[in-house]
């Protein structure tokens, strides 16, 4: 009797203790969800948050890959970046069509779903093993919803240690494509105020523009040039944002320029050319205003000065030009060279560079100009 | 001795249950405080995070109330709002000097505390006490960090059941804090690039406005006012958004008018006042190449259009015409009437509100029109 029941007390321990493995296995989980979830919210890019989704997903179910499918509306397809755990390099866009493989079903149901057993499942599509040379042993797969709609779909491919998918990963995956939809949901509407931004600086310079009928263009051409030559200085990603809103807006100062003058077809007289000049001045004042444009303020201020100090408004020289202000310069003067006016004829590429070299060091920074002819010589110009 | 090895498994056992049940109050509270997380994220309003922060905290601190403070660094104060747990109502906010009190040390020290007998901790500032009418037994207080830098400090008073706050306890509010700092951070960036939006926005209707010399502030006097009719329409906060840059817009077709014809000091002729009433189109033809914006356009487009149909661009009637043009309507005119202009005096404000009443009907909206009554009759117009 009493060796029965220290069999039953044998019994209970085990239990207790195998109990106590997965309760404790199950926590380490949820505190590696909760750290993967503050790393998905770290950031409001888009990029990011989709390739720390996959990773996520990878290392979350302790899979050899994990990927993110979203749905794109008009083309009815889902299109998939697939991260392969550690050979992470191999990531690669593949377009799906919507209920077609695993994927599609889940978004197409909106379900979650594990298939363990691939090559009997009829619902998977041997199509992605075949473009990514990759052996799909098992799968999970859960939908990535915002407000109760599917946007996309999270999968893992291949558990570790030759184990399979159970429902406990499901309940975890399933967690973890919440806190996704959220980062995901946040980014883009991150991204859409930012467009918005940008295209309303834009259409607002365009419209600027067109009182001026000469330049038609103008604004747009000068912020790629810019961009461009910026990319072969290896400007930081920052650096390029401000000079983009900088070339944007660099003749915002010309709405307080009478239209007479904007429009006159001849040359300017010198008092019609000292009018024009206040346009580096007028944007400054505008943009002053702005409390979180102040970065742009020396763009659109000093890119008409020149380096040996004849330029205006303030005739500053050399280091004192900032660098903003000496790329907007170049790309501005290469244009305004290479299109045509009413009283002659735009110069060819060609003659345009060549002058631009003969100026640089005097009127143009030397290094500024390297990085311009370079990426005109790529052909990105 | 098999009586001994008994008890000792007994011993076992019940050292396994403990910590068994311990290892199950963790999970709980590692999956409510993912929940918390997805409940912090889910919003990129930062009145939203804040209040979410308090609440999340008393939650899972099992806590009586809950409180965030935010450091002001132009005021070397931390300003903070107390979320009374149940008693929800009582938020107020209260400064406090950096360095004082609890919450001040440890946004000081940037280094988390518990503080289980407050009366006897000299750091304890009983001045907020005093001003809640709220009795603190015990305070548990971690420090919020951007990027390694303290931004605040997150609260939780008073731990339910007359227990004590622990160790386990500041792991878990320690981890809450970093999810409040990301999403926090989140919504300071989306609030920061919504304000550089509306302000360049405005910036440039003001810079607009200025070819213009008689109507100085007209753009800010039509938002304002706007706005606030809006609210006695009880409008929702994402039309108060549209509506806000219809009215910062209303007029940015102007840009394409002749200045000889904006400044022009007398009254206008037939044919000038055909051009000018161009803006109205003009206005919607630069909206309409921004995506985001395709919500403003009726109220860019059609604030000029007049309930009987003897308005411009097209003569819309009754309607037809969208309510946020009917609002700018209502706006534009009354600023127009009670402002100078070359050829006539502004009239007062009482004569500019019987005019409208006059025309609402035919040509306001009646509705509208009441509710721009009931603001100016309240002192708000």
């Amino acid at each position: 009797m009493a060796n029965k029941n220290h069999q039953n007390k044998n019994v209970n321990l085990n239990g207790w203790m195998n109990k106590f493995k997965r309760i404790e296995e199950k926590t380490k989980k949820l505190a590696l969800l909760s750290r993967l979830g503050q790393i998905l919210n770290s950031t409001l890019d888009h990029k990011d948050v989709r390739r720390r989704a996959m990773e996520a997903a990878t290392q979350l179910m302790e899979a050899e890959a994990g990927s993110l499918l979203l749905f794109d509306e008009e083309k009815n397809q889902l299109y998939f970046e697939v991260a392969l755990g550690d050979q992470e390099e191999a990531i690669r866009k593949i377009p799906l069509n919507i209920g077609e493989g695993i994927a599609g079903w889940v978004a197409q149901k909106g379900e979650p779903l594990i298939v363990n057993t691939p090559e009997k499942d009829t619902r998977f599509f041997k199509g992605v093993d075949d473009r990514t040379e990759f052996k799909t042993r098992n799968i999970i797969c859960v939908p990535v919803k915002v407000k109760e709609k599917t946007i996309g779909v999270l999968e893992a491919i291949n558990k570790k240690k030759g184990e399979e998918f159970n429902e406990e990963d499901l309940s975890l995956l399933t967690s973890l494509a919440d806190q996704v939809a959220i980062a995901l949901d946040n980014a883009r509407l991150y991204q859409e105020l930012e467009e918005m931004f940008f295209q309303t600086a834009e259409s607002l310079a365009d419209a600027i523009e067109k009182r001026d009928p000469y330049t038609g263009g103008h604004t747009q051409r000068v912020t790629k040039y810019s961009l461009t030559t910026a990319r072969y200085l290896k400007k930081k990603p920052v650096e390029m944002k401000w000079l983009k809103i900088s070339a944007v807006l660099h003749d915002i100062g010309k709405i307080g320029i009478d239209d007479q003058i904007l429009r006159k077809p001849d040359r300017l007289d010198p008092e019609e050319y000292n009018a024009i000049k206040q346009h580096a001045d007028m944007g400054a004042e505008i943009i002053d205003h702005i409390k979180q444009l102040k970065n742009i303020i020396p763009g659109v201020k000093y890119h008409h000065e020149q380096l040996d100090g004849t330029g205006y408004p303030e005739g500053l020289k050399g280091e004192k030009i900032p660098i903003i202000a000496k790329i907007v310069a170049v790309a501005d003067t290469y244009d305004a060279m290479t299109t045509d006016r009413p009283y002659r004829r735009g110069l060819s590429k060609e003659l345009a560079i060549k002058e631009l070299r003969r100026c640089s060091g005097t009127q143009f920074d030397q290094e500024v100009f390297e990085a311009f002819a370079k990426a005109y010589e790529k052909g990105e110009i």
